[in-house]
Order: structure tokens, then sequence, then C-alpha cells
């Protein structure tokens, strides 16, 4: 995607709240994709799966039942799946703003989960915003677009791999987090052998444009921060708080994806760091480079502008005949071997106080 | 507005405090506007409007009363109000004085909020100060000048919309929080934009106006974020206060309109970050420059400087007369080819070695 | 005042602690002023007003005294003060040491208050050093020079101004605070202007002296701002703390005080943030303009050293005469036109490529 | 270790998550070396040691039984020994997953803690993950390598020196945790003493290679903190915390421990706050040193160039013959002592100019 | 003490951890003075001295008695006097290990203290660890080096001025505390000083010694900051703490020792920040005076470069007879006056174009 385009792209997504809107208003966004919703339902012994709003219907009450929905342009769809599982219309209405701040709410009927999980596409980081819902039995994805971080979580579910089967709607709602947290890291060790490469050239040959590459990834590294940093806060006190929903096994499952998502801070808290001890050995190579020129210019004409000025003395034209005092120099016997000898002096004198200094 | 009537308008506004006054004195501000005052009293069935204080002496007892006062100039009518309402002059005189803090601050009639509401007005920033009271069945609100901030609000109770009729003061007063608080997104896409054109800009022709345009956005940033932050950590702590005239419903808006704010905050500080980067980036780029003329002019003048001397010590006038040892050079057969040759390898000797070092 | 002088005088101030003296001794400072004692003593029908300590022995047990020390020179009269009040020694030492930190302190018989008044004296910030005792039906305060900052309560108790003469001490207490913290916003009005002088003046003409200047308002606001925070969290204690001298109406009152240091605080935080934010404007003006005089700089030497070596090249003296080869090119018809249309091209191709690369 | 194998090692080590297996799956490291078990079980009166599982099943049951796992390629051991002492799957995960932040976390059936160790390799900093799992009567160590931070723990159990074959599994896991965090103490030590060369010298004789060094430092001690930091941290929460695990005589040992692990933090912050201020110093250096070769370079340029222009303009052609408005200069008597004369007052007073601004 | 000689001492010192001794394990530091042991037992009446360990088993008992060793050479001394008070093996291995990070410990048989003592020794800042004992109706203080912060307390204790000798232990440690606190504040008032000369230097005259100044005074700063801070924060916990060892009397004074503490804090919080804001002035003054002389030098060379490179022009040799195109000028009646005209409006436009642009 070019720059133009990316700008272009930013711009339309900033219009970010419908100002004067009734809260709970439900609107899709302006770039929604058409809407897909996808349903498993399982316990232990079966598993079934179905796609639409009718088969919501067909297969709730079962032990869990799971709806996936991607694309959010239909809102019909999604009322009516708020009014199925009794959402809160706030809720509801976060989940079709993509400009939500992530998050963690209890409502009477649902714990509602806003995270943002990080792609990259074209070389273009994509926070995309992604909606989860876990109540009595069931549990509610949203998002934007079609994504393959769930897939091996719907892959464990069919193959009954592990223990997910077995366990309830809690489980899987933190088997989808994790999985969902798990697949940004590949994308930090983009960065990390980004930051890596430009280390190493930055203390060898200091670019330009590693100002502007710094600069682009440390953006990056600072938009997945923010979108990280309040999921781990919003964990850490979902853990803590005494919500039934949760019971202890669970709570020691979400405490590990907690600890990925304090792993990933670490990570981007590094990145960053190491980001700007580039930028400021970029700032200091600079210097440096400045310097060894200034040093060089400096050591040139010191030496050459007197003897310069010499030979240019002696370049006048001054008539030896009019006078005596004119230029008797240039008449006499040893003058210009004398001057020579005079420069060559005066030269090494130089280096001399400039081997001395250190500048040499 | 010109540079210089800010100026004058910020020293206007500077007169902070009347240093002894009497706590609890109601006197205008220099710049009051005429007082306006709005009346909607309304239940799920009626609205009625009015104007002026005698409409709130007719209105005052119905389920839910809104008064609205536009202009802070007749303090005998805010007096009046205050009376009636049984509000503490000290919020009373915070009303009149317009250098509050944000905060929320409880008192036994009424939950007392004051907040800032931005608007650019002619490009200048301006947080015009606002104030609300919520009590028993009234909501108070007291502005500066006429914004529209409240208009959808009173659109959407003329019109019934949503639930906003059905429901009591305190969601009223929420969402004239809500609609103040998303008035404010559109100012910031402002900034957005500009920093996006700046960010661009820096790294393809950094300009001195990038510095000021940039320490100008920042400093309205400032002022912003100084508006926003303590307002959303005063919402946070009405949230968790157990004070009554909150039930469980409300409070669950009231955090959604604190999570915008907390959005605002996330969405500030991105703004400043960015803004530090771009600062730090036309530093950068600025050193880079230096360095480039630097690095030109060293190697011209490391080149030319002793070809200059070179053909400066043959423009010498020692008279070769005079004497065998007066610059014999010049009347050799092949001096001046010699010379020639000398200097065309001195030259590409000083190209080589500016390649190998990577100055070229 | 000059700057030896105030240099001298911070010197004198530095002795700050005497070594090894026991524990709750009083023992005056250096430059300390005679002691002045005036005595109010009021109930809401009537005020008495007298001087000197016999005057607290006449109007101790009124409703509440108020007795104001000026000048700490006389220690007999503190200790005296002390006795009648049953002061701790360790809150009286404190009182007579000018180099207190902030605070409020719970002693059985009173609440400590100290205080630092911030006062410009002939350009020079000087932040005096205000104690106060708030005890049962007793308000003691200690200032080290006359100021006029409780002037105005003294006003408004003998013109009964306001609700001063019908509350109890606490209020006398709370009145003097917030007098005394209303009567700094003027000087920090002072710094704003400033700051705004300086603000305008960098982006236009960025003079050395701004950096002296920047770092000397810095200064100050560093020290000002030392000595509003302690109060603002010491008072926010004493709000929260339940002690028994302060009814709810009292804290009332106090947290509105608070609220005053808090706006303080934000308004010294903006300033400061300001003057950084100059401070990084004067090094970027600073930059831009070695880069003008750079640029300039290269691109005069680099047009004019070639041509320049090229006359110099045509001046030297080999002799025609000796050799076809020396220098054929002086006597050919058309060598002068030939060369100056080199310059000339040579001229114009590096200023097109200048202005290619945008050096000009 | 070269710096591309350094980097690639770091590139493989960076496989860190395994995007989408199930909770719980055992994967042994990529680069992981063969499993080794070592056994030791004691009481005050006996210790036997034994090697491999069998021994684990021959010896559990008596006071205190150590097993010591290094290397962890054989998933199908550790597998095993997570049976036998009931271990969470999800602790055994992050046993092999190299890739753990520090932490300390409670499961039913021991208290599991992973800590890194940080050891000078080759000249390359390596934090090696170290876990260890405290239960009833048994404390599991793992390991990647084999280390010699546990030895002296060994020795002590093998002469039952201390305490030591006295106390519980409690005790053996604080001396296990306070022999690998004193480990560390040298290796800081090694840091020191290079920055308090890099110090001296960046005052001395400020080279880039100072900024390059200080870079890989500063480096190293961030890896080092996000180590140390978190641990001291879990430490501290977990003495607090009211498990039973734990006597009051161990907590009088692990805050012991923790206060080492505070001194470490306090140290490495030193450290950084050193570094950064050789780097600040370097910086000086550096401008100072441009600074002086501008001033020199300055100093000649004003001083020669008027004077080789005086000459140059006394080296034109000029005919005198042709008018008497040419040069006629050049034959006065005069012409060459004055014009001497000119330069020497014209340098002299350029010398003192500068001399009299403090250019010299 | 030379840099060398100080570099060898810290060098020493770093030993830090004898890693992988004993827990508890007693063993003196390399450089131990040898081991003096004084005894001070009173009540209100009476007061007996005392020298060694005999004289400790005599005077037990009493009141209260004061154990003061100086001198860590003797372990074995070391170990009796804390068999005889029952301390912890882990506290009295701290008292011998002079790496301690300030605390303040219960133990149960005694509060354990351990603090530094700032003392500048031949301009070298010494900070020498000293550790206390309060337990019932005893005091133990050890330090490594003969000191006069404890001579006034003992001075107090012979001469019972004060209250000292009417009360018990606890008022004696918070004495002791308080002498070696308060000893501190006239070295900080040396480096006001030092501070206050660098500030006006560093405006008039920036020389390069001031970085290096700078530098030194921040680190001696910042090592102070980490051996006051942590004792601030430790005493404020144990003020709070319910041990029974402290009545309200003696926590009132140990409030205005910690309060002391902050002040100390407070100080060198400022006296950090000057030293930054000098350093930035010292930065800001270099690049004024690379400016500076740029200045100078661009605007020398813009004017005299042309110039030059004209007069260079009529100094080339083209030969006029051989062709009439060849410099004619130089044969024309009016070209030297001309050419001299054409200079001086040249440098007078020059310097025009520079006093428009502000450079003059």
């Amino acid at each position: 995607m070019s720059k133009r385009k990316r700008k272009a792209e930013r711009r339309k997504k900033s219009t970010r709240h419908t100002v004067g809107a009734v809260p709970g208003t439900l609107s899709a966004p302006p770039d929604a994709l058409p809407t897909r919703v996808r349903v498993i339902a399982y316990d232990a012994q079966e598993l079934v799966e179905g796609e639409g709003v009718e088969a919501i219907a067909e297969l709730h009450g079962r032990r869990v039942i799971w709806v996936d929905v991607v694309g959010l342009q239909s809102t019909d769809v999604i009322r009516a799946i708020g009014e199925r599982f009794d959402l809160h219309p706030l809720a509801l209405e976060d989940v079709v703003n993509p400009h939500q701040r992530p998050k963690i709410e209890e409502y009477p009927s649902a714990i509602y989960v806003v995270k943002r999980v990080a792609r990259a596409e074209g070389g273009e980081l994509d926070l995309e915003q992604v909606s989860m819902f876990l109540g009595d039995g069931f549990v509610l994805t949203f998002q934007e677009r079609e994504g393959d971080a769930y897939e091996p979580v719907r892959a464990r579910l069919r193959e009954a791999r592990g223990r997910i089967r077995r366990l309830d709607a809690a489980y899987l709602s933190y088997a989808l987090l994790d999985a969902a947290v798990d697949a940004m890291f590949p994308l930090l060790d983009v960065y990390d052998r980004r930051l890596e490469a430009l280390e190493e050239q930055v203390f060898e040959d200091a670019q330009p444009a590693i100002a502007e590459e710094v600069h682009a990834i440390d953006r990056d590294l600072r938009r997945v921060r923010r979108a990280v940093l309040p999921m781990r806060e919003a964990l850490g006190r979902l853990i803590r708080d005494d919500t039934e929903r949760l019971d202890a096994e669970v709570r020691i499952y979400l405490r590990d994806c907690q600890d990925h998502l304090a792993q990933m801070v670490d990570l981007l808290d590094a990145q960053r760091e190491l980001s700007s001890a580039i930028s400021a050995g970029y700032q200091s190579a600079l210097s440096q480079r400045t310097n060894d020129r200034m040093n060089l210019l400096t050591i040139m004409s010191t030496i050459f502008i007197p003897l310069g000025f010499l030979s240019g003395l002696y370049g006048m034209n001054f008539d030896p005949g009019a006078s005596p005092y004119n230029m008797p120099e240039l008449s006499t016997r040893y003058g210009y071997p004398a001057l020579l000898t005079v420069m060559v002096v005066l030269a090494l004198g130089m280096l001399a106080f400039f081997r001395r200094r250190g500048w040499l």
C-alpha cells in the first residue's frame, strides 16, 4: 500500500465518533465487510457446526456454543445476536465501533472483552479490533476481517485435542484469547530482526535512512504497546476480581495468558529502548562524522592558508625597479629556497602542533 | 485572531484570582457574555420548555428539570439559581471563575462537575469551562458561551429518541457529559491530520517552520491533556464511590463515558509522542543537513587548497635572472605539464581517499 | 539586588542545621528581624485587638484568638507562646528553623502547618517560611517578615464580612491558608507573561540571552513547585484523615483550598513544560542558524574555490619562451574568453546542482 | 563468538512461541542439551545421592529430596518428573520454553519459580532460564546448561556445613535461590570496572569507540535489569503472601535474598545512570572538539583571508604603463613596506579582537 | 587521594559477596580497621562508661546500655556481642558486609538499622556504612571508622543535657540516627556552593572543565541520594508499623528525623536538577559559541572569496600581445579603479545582506 493510500485510509478511519448519536446505537463502520456467522456447539462427546443466524437458534442450549462473527456490515445480524444472548447495548455499540481501547468489562449477562490483534499487511501494521463475549455456556467473537488466529483452536475443538472439549465456555474463551495473543509474537520477532540489523548498521555506516526507519518502527511499537498494555491490566483485574464466571482452574490459565502479555510488554519495552538507543547512536555517529570533516578541513586550512598567503605575497607585482624597498627578496640569491624552507618548517610545525593536541 | 490579539486575550484571562476576596463571593469574569437561561422539564410523557428564571420556578418539581445557563454576566441570576437548588457557595463561586481545574465534587445537595470543552476557533484552541450540577430531579449546566455540544441531547429529549425521556436526571447528566466529551474528538482528528502531514514532511524536506508548528501543536495538546486527564480521574472516582445519586445502570453508562476519556488520553499521548518524534526527526534532519554541507565543503577545500597553493607557488615573482636557485622549474621544458600531472594525481588521490573512507 | 549579593545571601541562609544541637532547642535564625506580636480575639459580636505577649494572656480564653508573630528574633517570646499554648518543642524548633519542608503535622495540642509563601522582591524570588498552629480556640501564625497576605483576612475580621466571625478557629486557619495560597497567583502570572514573551521571541530572533532567562525562570519555577507540591499532599492527607479538629464544613473549604493548590501545580507544570519547550526551540533555532551559515559558506566556497584555482593556474609564471609546453594557452587568441566561459559554465553548473538538491 | 554468530543465535532463540499449540504441550527447545538428572535426598543424619529417573523413585519420600535436571532435551523425563510430583502442565510447559519472564507462581502442589541467571561467556552476556519447584519435601531444579551456581549448596549439603541439613525443603530452595542471585554479582563488578575505565577515558580522550562500548554495556545492563526486577517483585509478593509452605524463619532468609536483589537493582540503576552520564560526556566532548577546530579555523581564516586578498590585489597585472590609474602603488618608493605594515597591523588587530572576546 | 588510588580503592571494595558462603557467616571486610568497643550505661541519675567486651558484661542490665563498636576487624568480638544480645545471624552478617542497602528490619530481639553516612575526605565522597540495633534496653552501633557524628550525643549523655538521660533506649537510638542524618547537611551545602559557582560560570565563560565538574558532582549526588532515599522510606514504614518497641512520643521524634531525610532528598533533587540545568546551559553555550565562530567565518569568507577571485582573475598571465581578447581590461585607462569600485560595492552589498538577515 502506498504512503498516500495509507494516509487516506487513516483519515477514513478517523471519523471515530458519530457525534451526538444516541448511546447504544448500532451503525456499521464505513469500511465494514459482509457479515458471516459460523457456529460451533460441542460437549465432550459431540461437536456440531453451522452457519448463519438460524444455526445459532438451532444450537443454542448445548453445553458450549461458540458464535464467530466475521465482518461487521450487517447490524441486523449483530443486533439479533445481541438480543438472543441479552448483551448490553453499550457493549454491542462498542463491537461495531472500531476505535475501542482494549478492555474487559463485566455486564450482568456476560464478560465483554475488546482486544486488538496486530497483523503486518504489506509491511503496514494493522491493529484489528476483536471483541469477545463470555456468558453462560456461550462464547461470541466478532472480527472485522477473516483472520487465522482462531484456526488452531477450531482445529483442536474438531479433533478433540487437549482438554478443550471436556471443559466449559470459560476455557474456550481463554483458548481464543491465548491464541490471539500468541499470534502476535511472530510480528514482534520481525521488529526484533529489523532493529538488530539497524543496530549493526548504525555503528558501521550511519545513513540518514536509519533515522526514518527507526522512526517508523518506533511508531509501530508504540501502537502495539498501546494495544497490549491495557489488555494486560484488564486481564490482571479480571483474575483478581471475584467474578463467579471463572473457576480457579481457568484463572490459572488466564494467569498464564496474562504472563504472555507481560512478556510481550517486556519485549516491546526492550525494543523501544533499543530503538531509542539506535537513534542516539545515529545522532552520535552524525556528530562524530561532522567532527571528522571539521578536523580534516581545519588541519588542511590551517596548514595551507599561511603558506598560500606567503606565496601570494611573493606573487605581488611591486616594481623592484622603482624602489629598493619593493620586494628586494625576489632578487636575492637564496630567496626562493629560503622561502621553501620556511614553508616546510611552518607546515611541519603545524603538523607537530596537531599531533601533540591529538588532532591527528 | 492575530498573535498579538491572542496574547492580549491570554493576559486578560490571567487575572485569575481576586486576591483577598471572601470565599464564596460571586463576581462575573471580565469578558462574560449576557446570561440566557433555558429550561426543559420532562417525564416520559411530556416535555415543557421555557426561558428565564421565572420558567425555573414554574417548572421546578417535575420529574426532571434541566436548566441550561449560557453566559455568566448576571451574577444575580446565578445566585438565584444557586439559592433555589441549595448549591454550596464555593461551588457557585467556581462556576463564575473560569480557571477551574476539571473536577467532580460531592456536595450535600448535588454533585458538582467542572469540565473543559475544547473548541478550535479561527485556528486558536479554546478550552471553555463548563459546569454541571446533578441533584434530586435537576441538572444545571453553565457555559461561558453558546456551544452546540448539548444540541443533540436537546434534540433527543424533544423527539424522545432512545431511552433518555424514560430515565432520571442522572442519565441526563451522563448524556450531557458524554455529548461534551464526544464533541472533542473531531478536534483531535484535526491535530492527527496536521501531525501526519508534518511527519511526512519532516523526512522529505525539513523546514524551520516545522519546529514552530510542532511547538504550537504540542502546546495545544498539553492544554487539552490537562483538561481531560483530571476529568478521567474524577469520573473514575465517582464511579467507584458509593454515592446514592447513581444507580448501577447509570454507572455502566458513566463507565462508557470514562472509557471515551481514556481513549482520548491515549490518543493525546500518541499524538504527543508523535509530535516529539517529529521534533527529534527535525533535529536529526538538521544535523544531517549540516553534515552534508560540511562534507561537500571539506571535500572541495581539501582537494583544491593544495592545488591552489601549488599554482600560487609558481605565480611568485622570484627573479630567475637574479639567481639560478630562483624557481628554475619555471624555465624547464616540461615544467608546466609536470605540474599539471602532479595536480591531477593529487586530486585523484584525494578522491580515492574520500571514497575509501565513505565520504563520497 | 546584585548577583554577588544574592549569592552571599544564599550562602548565609545555607547554614541550615546546627549540627549536634539538642532536638527542640530554640535558636533564632542569623538574619531574624525583631519580633512583633499582634493579637486578635473575636466572636460573632465582638473583636478585640492587642499587641505583645501580655495581650495574649489577656485575650486567651475568648472564643477565637489569633496570635500573629512577625520576626523570629526573640526566642523568649516564642518560647513563652509555646508554653502558653502547650506546643510541642519539635514544632517550635521548626518555627525558627527557616529550612522546613512544607508539611502538616498533628500534635496532641494543635495541628502544625509549615508552608512557604512566594514573593518577588526586586526581581528575586523569595520563598518565606510561614508557620501556623491550629488548636482549641486559637490560631498562631509565625512569619519571618511583614507580609500583606494576611491583611485581607484581618480586614474581613474587623468588618465582619462574610461568615468568618461566626465560625470557629478552624475556619480562620482555612482563611489564612487560603489567603496565603491565593497571594501566590499574581507571581505566577508574572512568569506566564515572561514565558510568553520568550516564546514569541524564540522563533523570531533567538538570542543567547533567552537561554539564560529560561534557565533563571525554570530555577524559580522548580523552587516554587517544591514549596507547593508537599503542601498540596499534606492538605490532602489532612482532609482525608479523621482528625476531630475539623468538621465537615471546614473540610469542604479546605478541599477548595487544596483545589487551588492543585491548580497552581498544574499551572507550574504547564509553565515548566513551556519553559523546556522554549529551551528546545532555542536549541533548534541555534542549529538552524548554524545550518544557514554553513549552507551559505558551502555554496560560496564550492562555487569560487574551483574558479579561484583556475585563475591561480593561469597566474603561474612558467616561461612560455623556455618551452612550447609551458602554458601555451596564455598566448592563444581565444584563451581568455574561453576560460571565462568555462568559469561561467562551472558556476552555473554548481548553482543548478545546489538548486536541484534544495540547498538554494 | 563473532557478531554474525551471535545474531544467528538470537534469531534461532526468537522462535519463541509455537503458535497454536495446545496449552501445556511439552516440546523441547531447538538447542536443548541432553537431559541429566541428579538426585540428592537428605535429612540431618544422612545424605544419599543418585542419578536418573529411577533414583527419584527410590529416594522420593525421604525428608528432603532435591532433583536437579540439567538439559531439557528429553521431554519424557521431564514429563515423568512432572507426573510424579503432580506439577501443573502449564508450569511444566514453561520449564521447557526458554522465554519466560522471571516469576513466582503458586500452584496447589508446589511453588514454581522461574528466574534468569546471568553468565558472561566469551564476552557475550547469556541469561539462562532456571526453573525451580518447591513442594512438600521436594525441590526440583531445571537448568538449560550445566552451571556452577548450585555447586556451593551441594558442597554444604554433603559436608553438612551450616544449618542446611537440619532444615526443610523451603530452606534448601532459599539456599539455591540465594546462590543463583549471589553468582550474578561478579558479573556486575565486571561492568563496574568497564564503566569506570570508560568514565576516565571520556574526559581525557573521547574516541568514537566509547559510544559503541557504552551502547553495548547499556544493552546488557537493560537485559540483566529485566531479569532481576520481576524477580525482586515476585519474591516480595511471596514473602508478604500468607502461603503456608514458608515459615517465619525462612521468610527472614528470603527477605535477605530479596534484599540482595534490591541491592542488585540499585547497582544496575547506578550503572545505567553512569553509562548515560558517560554518553552525555562523550557528546559534550565531541561538541567541545568540534568547537575547538571551528575556533582555530575561524581565527586562521579571519586573519589570513584579508591579508591574502591584499596580496592577491597587488598580484594583479593591470598595466601601469597603459594608465596612471593602474596600480600606481606598485611603483611607489615605500609601497611594499607600507603594505607589509598594513598587513601586520591588520593581523595584530584581529588577534586583539579575538583575545578580547576570549576566543584565544 | 589521586584518581588512580581512588579507582584502586573502589575496585578493592567491589569484591562484594563471598560467592557461595553459608548465609550468616561472619568474615571481616578486607580493609577492616581494628575493633574498639566503647560502652555507656545510664539512667536519669547515673552514667557509667567502659571499654571492651568485658565492660558490656558488666554493664548489661542497667536501664539503657549503648555499645559503640568502631572497626570491624575482630569478628570474634562482633560474634560475642551478637550472642549476648541474641542478634539474628543474617543481621550480624550484614554488619560486617559493607555493601548493604540502607534498610530497617525487625527481628524478634531487635530492630536492625543500616544507614550510610556521607563524609567528604580529601575531596572524595565516602559513604560509610553504619549499623544500629535497638532492643530491650540496649542500643548497639557499628561503624567502619571513627567518626564524629555520635560525639554530640555522647556529650549530651555525659552532661545530661535535654531529656535524653530521662528517656529510654528508643530515644537514644533516635538521637543517634538524627545526629548521623544532621551530620550530612554541611556536606550538601558544599555541593550547593560548588553548583552555584558553576551556574554563574556557565553563562559567563563556559569552559570544558565545567562538564567534567558537573559530571563529578552529579555522580556524588546520585550516590548520596541512593543512600538517603531507602532510609527515608524505611523510616516511614517503621513509623507507620505498629511495633511495640516505639511509643507515641518517640514516633513524633522519628517523624521529625524522617522529615529531615525528606528535606535532604528535596535538596538533593534540587541540586541534581540544577546540575542538569547547568549541563544543558553548557551545551547551549557551546552551540552558541560554535555558532558565533561559524557566523564570523561565513561573513568573512562570503565577502572576501569573490573579491579574492576577482583579484586572482586579473593576476592571470594571458598575453595581451598575443590577442586583443586576452584581458584587454588590464590596459584600459580606468581598469584598476573600476575593479576597486566593483569590489567595494560587492563588499558593501554583502554587508547589507548580512545586516538585513540579522547576522551582523
